[in-house]
């Protein structure tokens, strides 16, 4: 998985990525142009599930590095995503029940890399990130995973509910972080298990949520709000790390 | 405690600075600068333990936002330090044993940040950092802190390891993070407590870990490293309150 992060500009070099398999994590597309490219492009996009985002002409011409964007801008993966079943799969041959996180609506790349690092260290076998609204593998993402991204596998899915309640099939518990949500200390968090962690702001979504299986809180003793994603994200994976060398 | 970050520029407006008792976290000189008022201000600086660095014309120009700094900015503190004592009194008032993070060298202003929000939500009487080399309260800071600086108090003390030789004195017991430490879990971390973080790329420095009673390691079961430092100091700090609540 070497690293770079990119953009694509331009009409034929945005349907050429399409075309060969290039995983585009997001589509910036020039608002109210509909001409024939520019719907092939769309199509391509929509084929591939790819998020497209319409916007001014002034926040192109800011985002591009050629200054000959034509009215299309693609953001590339900077890593290459694995799939769910290879996260699995990297369980199976450890010959230990899946350990894996899913990020809902992680938007900090800073947040996000340092979580895929702390997955890392849990021992977890992969991340598991939604197409939407979330911050893709840039290059901050991968700086601040500190090389973990190079061993823990990260997947984008379509829809992180229909995800879970696949992976339940599966035979594995969900547990998400929230606030309202039982102890930590007091969840039984061995086994097979995938830990749900919300963006700051929002939490994990209420849809995300229901599938859960478990909500576990962190004893809160201060005066504020709460801890920061990645700081609760090492809290509750180290919990779940506990219970399952005991 | 107000919050804001500024510096304060040109001679007689740091000299009066230091005379009225401001908390300078930093003093910035220009390099072979040797008369009458600033050898002044350096001796306000020395009597007032204030690290000074020598700096070149270019970098005290790029600092100054009134572009007069006659070769002198200081950087105050945007929040007001308190005193180790005042930490004491906070876990006194409260009935409870106290629980300090010290902070060896943290030198990146978002770790210094969400540490301090750790420490708060962790339930800390408060947070000591060393005069040298570290980063100070700046804005950035209490805006990582999430407004923890509000209610957290911070002190600053010119050897850290000194004044862990002081708190030991006073009954308290010291524990290192430290990658060859003990397991966390084999500790016993109850009772008056100073948990000692130290910088990310070093660790925590010689001097201090010595004077530590024990040094605790987080399981790693990954490829990388180490944590990022804040997640480090929050899932040490947890295992802390864990075994406090038990």
């Amino acid at each position: 998985m070497a690293y770079q992060e990119f953009t694509i500009e331009g009409r034929n070099a945005v349907i050429e990525a399409f075309r060969a398999g290039r995983t585009i994590d997001k589509l910036y597309v020039l608002d109210g142009c509909q001409d024939g490219p520019v719907m092939t492009i769309k199509r391509e996009a929509k084929k591939q599930d790819t998020p497209v985002k319409y916007v001014t002409k002034e926040r192109l011409d800011q985002m591009s590095e050629t200054g000959k964007h034509q009215g299309v801008i693609a953001m590339a993966a900077a890593y290459e995503y694995a799939e769910v079943e290879d996260i699995l799969r990297a369980a199976e041959e450890k010959g230990e029940p899946p350990f894996v996180f899913l990020l809902d609506n992680i938007e900090d790349p800073h947040n996000l890399g340092a979580i895929i690092r702390t997955a890392n260290l849990a021992g977890a076998h992969g991340v598991i990130i939604p197409k939407n609204r979330a911050v893709g593998l840039t290059a901050t993402v991968a700086r601040t995973s500190a090389g973990a991204l190079n061993y823990t596998p990260v997947a984008k899915v379509t829809n992180l509910a229909k995800t879970i309640e696949e992976l339940k099939k599966k035979g594995m518990w969900f547990v998400c972080a929230d606030m309202d949500g039982t102890l930590m200390y007091q969840l039984d968090l061995k086994g097979p298990i995938g830990l749900v962690i919300g963006s700051e702001g929002e939490g994990v979504g209420r849809l995300v949520k229901e599938k859960c299986d478990m909500a576990a809180s962190i004893p809160m003793k201060g005066n504020i709000d709460s801890l920061n994603a990645s700081v609760a994200a090492g809290v509750l994976a180290y919990e779940i790390v506990r219970q399952r060398g005991e």
